[in-house]
């Protein structure tokens, strides 16, 4: 201890501060880089430091206790035993604490004779000469987090005695299944996918913007609104920020702007792929001669996207492909445009049934999704021109042929994840428009007044961000690519 | 082309435009840059392409006619003189153009004998040859543009005739309202200075994340929520993502998370600072040793905002400063901190009415301001420890003393723009200070019961985005820092 090396100095603080957090039973461990799991390295051996986290397994063998210590994706094993320094009823007390609690330990970090196979940190070990519990976990959990974490491959294999955690049992108590290495990776997707969106956008001279989510009346029609009284007027939740960002975009002149934000449907859907409420990836921008100006930028940002996640996100795409394996996503540079009226040929041919003006089922639109996989070998496929009579009163209908309109969808893994079009800029077309859909103006007076006011040609669309992470990570149930999903049933937590 | 000519007909004069564009093979093939008016410039002497903009103004003198044409804050002045190539026909039509109509123009540039005076481009103009009405305004709008743009300076001046465009009046016609250049600029703004929060709590490792706004039960307690049915269940919108962030943060443990979303208040104040809808910056983050470490984030992300404006929204800046005049702000590196107990001092020493343990009025804060300017020279500043006894169940109590807490406000030009506190974590202690405060449990359960799966120390705050904009930019009312405010009485447009 007397060699000139700077860990005495360090220690003879650290006990200070010990002291001082003994006297004051509060927290303690060093905000420095070196004591972070991930961080941990053969160069700091023989060094001693402070290191919090989740207390992942407990294991006691004699006169030794092993543990597993957890902070975000890194592990790390920590050993106690029975020395001078460590009392028999520290390591009593070690082997009985609560899995999953928070502990903090000081530590001596050594390098084991042979690489530990259960942690992601394999070259270092910790030796533990105090324990400390910050906060105590009940000692019977509605779930292990190891289980949890396990690999579907391994918990579904035939003859597998693993307990498989449902998903309702996860998201009953979703903060601990947000404990699992994967989840913790899916919620950095999540993350970088809306990075991704508006940094592309903001290359492209778009503006953020917030509309309000408290409207007058519905914002599109009366269906799947959540509705509720603001003070003394009737409200709704808006469906989407559709009026709000064309009257951005086009009346107020911003021409290119963007917005995440919540989106509220009040729609019935037990299925694997609708939400009650999910964050909207929106944009909307002025046309310049041709409608197909946006499907560039779309195609463009899609490409951003997809290779940025590939390039700056592999670590946590490797993570989260441990647990549930998936295939990386297909597409095209450009991205591949399909006209409505080609894809129901093509599904024709396949034998499907469709007729041609009308919307694609789910089940066709994965089939189509099967049948450009197979031709020209991509995920993902923007389908373009779709039958006005399918599409929602503000679509701008082909100006030579009015089945038509100038509208299309996005597609990830044969499933819908953006909706957009040309909108109509000329209020009276659109309250033409609305009569023939039977769509009530009164509530969107304040709407269609606006375009009297002078308004830019401009179109868009909304992208569904839980249904791109789900697609694209192959999850099957965009619960899991939720934080704290809502559907019908499911309001808690 | 708006007066019901259905879309096709417009469409063939595009189809006209096209062939003509092509025809002069000039700069102006497509959405290029050098046809947008702020790019516009002597090089392009000569050149000839077509322009689209809001007309802001007309103006017919014998055989001319001087327009304006305006493209979000960039406005030029377009001439057409009866010649061979216009008739007079077409200059007793552009005379008669609304104004605010978005019209397209075929020009060529030249370069004036002297500048321009009231365009933003001085030293170029434009030759119109062809002219088309894009989108017709109504020829009687609420308020010209030009009134609502004009300087307050002027407005206000004694003995001025101009127009006084009322805040109700602009609101009214919001998307009219944000064509003035100033409010272009104020939406940039409050465009920047949410990436500016975001780009800095990435650079610190935090993780951004979605929390739910519908919630069931209240978020902190009943008051001032707004409730409504989802489907069979009582719900409410979230008045903060408070306790969804903080299981994100401490219980699932992604250690440092920010969100950026709406937040909803059924509060029926009318003043100038209150909406009952606004974007909130959130953040949450764990504490090693001491609630500091948060505070210390706050005011490195605060500089790091402050000194962004400054460097990269210089422009908008300066063209917000013409229509409303503005001090920039003052601060300090790093931010100033004041105890509460401190405050008070200053402000009794003053001659102001304080009790100790009372919540500041909002008369006593922005005196506070005032005195804290005086004697540092600063528009931003930190009080911190604030009075237990006024602050949310769920603060962080002084451990040494418990009048106080571990809780700060941060406040801009003596007004307050961010709450928040290091956040108690343990559950038994958690469902004291509720029981002491009357809050009730049982909308609570989810998030109680998320501490006993073990959980890391923590803390953070939350911002109001609009109301950084309102006092960083001294607009003196919320609302016109909000694209489309709500208030108790505003849900429309």
């Amino acid at each position: 201890m007397t060699d000139g090396t700077p860990a005495p100095k360090k220690l003879t603080k650290k006990e200070l501060r010990i002291l001082e957090r003994q006297k004051a039973a509060a927290v303690a461990a060093g905000p420095t880089l070196t004591d972070t799991v991930k961080d941990l390295n053969v160069e700091l051996q023989g060094q001693s430091f402070w290191v919090r986290g989740y207390l992942q397994t407990v294991r006691a063998k004699a006169k030794l206790v092993f543990i597993t210590i957890r902070q975000q994706t890194a592990t790390i094993q920590a050993i106690l035993h029975e020395s001078d320094k460590v009392s028999r009823a520290m390591i009593k007390f070690a082997a009985g604490v609560p899995k999953e609690s928070v502990v903090d330990v000081f530590v001596t970090l050594s390098v084991p004779e042979s690489p530990v196979v259960s942690t992601t940190q394999k070259d270092v070990e910790l030796n533990v000469e105090k324990l400390f519990v910050v906060s105590k976990a009940l000692p019977e959990l509605p779930f292990q987090v190891e289980d949890a974490a396990r690999s579907d491959t391994i918990v579904k294999a035939e003859g597998s005695t693993y307990v498989n955690v449902g998903l309702e049992t996860r998201l009953n108590t979703r903060p601990l299944d947000l404990r699992t290495p994967a989840n913790q990776c899916i919620m950095r997707i999540q993350a970088a996918v809306g990075q991704l969106f508006r940094e592309f956008l903001m290359s492209r001279d778009f503006v953020e913007i917030h509309t309000p989510k408290l409207v007058g009346g519905a914002s599109e029609s009366g269906a799947n609104c959540f509705t509720l009284k603001y003070f003394d007027q009737d409200a709704a939740l808006a469906q989407s920020p559709q009026t709000y960002k064309q009257m951005a975009c086009a009346v107020a002149g911003l021409e290119r702007v963007f917005e995440i934000g919540p989106v509220f449907r009040a729609e019935n859907s037990n299925t694997h792929r609708h939400m009650c409420e999910f964050v909207g990836l929106d944009l909307e921008m002025t046309i310049r001669e041709h409608y197909h100006e946006v499907l560039e930028v779309f195609s463009d940002l899609f490409i951003y996207i997809f290779d940025g996640l590939k390039e700056r996100y592999a670590k946590e795409l490797a993570i989260i492909n441990e647990q549930h394996p998936f295939e990386m996503l297909k597409y095209q540079k450009p991205s591949l445009i399909i006209n409505f009226e080609e894809g129901v040929k093509m599904l024709k041919e396949a034998g499907a049934s469709q007729e041609p003006e009308d919307d694609l089922s789910t089940e066709n639109e994965k089939w189509l999704g099967r049948l450009v996989k197979e031709k020209y070998d991509t995920d993902f496929y923007i389908l373009d021109k779709f039958p006005l009579g399918v599409r929602p009163f503000y679509t701008m209908p082909d100006p030579n042929d009015k089945r038509w309109s100038n509208s299309y969808d996005m597609m990830i893994r044969g499933e819908e994840i953006v909706s957009g079009a040309q909108r109509v800029h000329d209020p009276n077309l659109l309250i033409e428009r609305m009569q023939e859909l039977g769509v009530p103006q009164d509530s969107m007076r304040t709407y269609i007044d606006s375009f009297r006011l002078g308004a830019l040609p401009h179109g868009g669309g909304g992208i569904g961000l839980e249904r791109v992470v789900m697609l694209y990570l192959g999850l099957g149930n965009i619960r899991k690519a939720s934080m704290f999903p809502r559907d019908p049933k499911r309001l808690f937590p």
